[in-house]
């Protein structure tokens, strides 16, 4: 407990350290995750507001004993309503500009605050507050481990019951199933099992087709630890894989394998997504890559930074990203295969375990 | 089809009409039940322009064929960017003043999109959608009782395994496991099972805790149903009931019942509220019922209205509601019961099926 406390006390302090820059004297936080994040509340409902001299967190009379437990280094203050809750405390601590997150909350909670405070209090936060949560620490690295863990002990189950007949959804059941029994929180994300033609679109629902001799199937799915979400998507096929799918499962493998051997601190984004879009277009399959090659994960399964084209994020060590490069045949197939990477300084590790070679199940 | 056809047009033609009085010649909607409700569509992400001579579909690259399966009587449009995608269909349709849902947008978001519109275009609309969905047509009841069944057989399958040594955590597990191989979609909301001492706490999770003989449980849940939740809570006894137990059993279902016959369209919301708390006030348990004695129940599990003594709704005929009260006693027990009703002219019909008398199991 001594060690978090220490990592909550230094995560507001790296904060802190900007608030100057911000122009701000405070900043009120509202996305759930961020709150946890700098304070270790895990309720559903709540305001952080953090001060140069201490932290404030409000919450409703449901939350108030867990509040106090599970964020002692703060002060806890119970509100009936939250915007009431706010404003007192604003008045109390005398905050002249207080910086807020305006990708979480709405333009009408947003309004009724406002009318309550001077005007030109609030000061909306955006970019300022992207990376907060990117890099993690060996605590979370650890979590992070637990969660890929959990799901990949849950997909060993699984997989003896991929067998002809047996129905996607089932599947992604089964999968779901396990996860939670073996301790996972919940899922990470709804679990994609996409089999045959539907494995040709990235975003599929498990549904009622029934697994056949020689498809490929996409598993993408993750498990939750502490709140940290794991993230991984395996291609298998049933029974025999034809030439072109070899073929074309070695040229995603190949630009997965790429673009991990080019992460390290200092690489950009967009140059990672360079590198498996690039493999991937020599080939002729460009067109068939729609989406970016990975994505940060953490309390979220989706946080900054972002591995596309339009990124202009830069890899630091501790970031945890995924690398999931995919081509989907419309009317054929689709291959995905993503791992999880600990970003380090002089390349990554790969928190995932299951091997990315073709397997043939 | 065709019946589904209709009644998403009656939909539409209920708010063309309202159009004048808000002052706008089109709305912009971006909460995606609300999408969903209006134009059949189901996809994750999207916008849908309402105007009066037609609606408009906005949705990425991912969904576009399927916009146009699932909501084939509205003009789908392709985005990259979703706001470029806004201001390009607001332009091309000369709308002057598009109101917004604002409680659905943020800050972060509604800056952006205002910055690429004629000033004063964007109308913040708040109370005016908030009761958008609450009267149920036929089609909606019947979804709704399909969740219901699904609920009601998994919960007879796993009431089954609750006996003393059972972990909450493994009948909340076995509980949403039954639900979705029953055919619900996911789970209507996290699934509460709540034992002894934590069934004190209304907003318990499900945990290692094991059941005990004596113990009192707590089980909240529901299934999904082609998009309708349905949201039930049923409190047991496990073993024996002790006197105490019972006359607080009976004062809540007193509660329930009273505030089930009030329940009829014209009632007011506060007023049903009011019956169920005076029932237990008057019995001196009033500080422990310290939540609403119910909400509206569709496409989102909490809807409007809200049945609470701070609502100034009314009901109407096919509004679908829950009625929950409970008493909650601080490191002994709690008993929540809850039902979802249909309100008519004349009363209102139990869309819940298991018994609400004490069950001993």
């Amino acid at each position: 407990m001594g060690g978090e406390a220490t990592a909550y006390r230094r995560r507001l302090d790296r904060l802190l350290e900007r608030l100057p820059h911000l122009g701000v004297d405070a900043i009120l936080f509202f996305e759930m995750n961020n709150i946890r994040y700098l304070t270790g509340f895990t309720g559903s409902d709540g305001v952080f507001i953090l001060r140069s001299d201490n932290g404030v967190l409000l919450v409703d009379g449901r939350y108030t004993t867990q509040a106090g437990e599970e964020a002692p280094q703060c002060e806890v203050v119970q509100y009936r309503d939250k915007i009431g809750g706010i404003v007192s405390v604003l008045g109390e601590k005398e905050v002249k500009r207080a910086g807020f997150e305006a990708a979480a909350i709405s333009v009408e909670f947003h309004e009724k605050l406002r009318g309550k405070l001077a005007p030109g209090m609030l000061i909306p936060l955006t970019e300022a507050l992207t990376g907060l949560r990117s890099v993690k620490d060996g605590q979370e690295v650890l979590l992070l481990r637990r969660a890929v863990d959990i799901a990949t002990d849950a997909l060993w189950q699984v997989i003896e019951e991929m067998r002809p007949g047996v129905e996607e959804r089932t599947i992604a059941l089964e999968m779901d199933y396990r996860m939670r029994a073996l301790g996972s929180e919940e899922t990470s994300f709804p679990t994609i099992v996409a089999s045959g033609l539907n494995a040709a679109l990235p975003h599929a629902h498990p549904g009622p087709r029934k697994l056949e001799d020689g498809d490929a199937v996409v598993m993408d799915f993750g498990a939750v630890h502490a709140g940290y979400r794991s993230d991984e998507t395996c291609t298998f096929v049933l029974g025999r894989a034809d030439k072109k799918f070899r073929e074309v499962y070695s040229i995603v493998k190949d630009a997965h394998d790429r673009a991990i051997e080019a992460v390290r601190a200092g690489a950009a984004c967009r140059e990672i997504d360079r590198i498996a879009r690039q493999v991937i277009e020599k080939k002729g399959y460009g067109q068939h890559f729609s989406h970016g090659t990975g994505h940060g994960v953490g309390l979220d399964v989706h946080e900054a930074p972002r591995l596309s084209a339009l990124s202009d994020q830069v890899l630091e060590a501790g970031m945890v990203v995924t690398i999931e490069p995919g081509i989907y045949l419309p009317g054929h197939w689709g291959i995905r295969i993503e791992d999880m990477v600990l970003v380090k300084d002089d390349g990554c590790d790969i928190l995932t375990k299951i091997s990315k070679e073709l397997k043939i199940i």
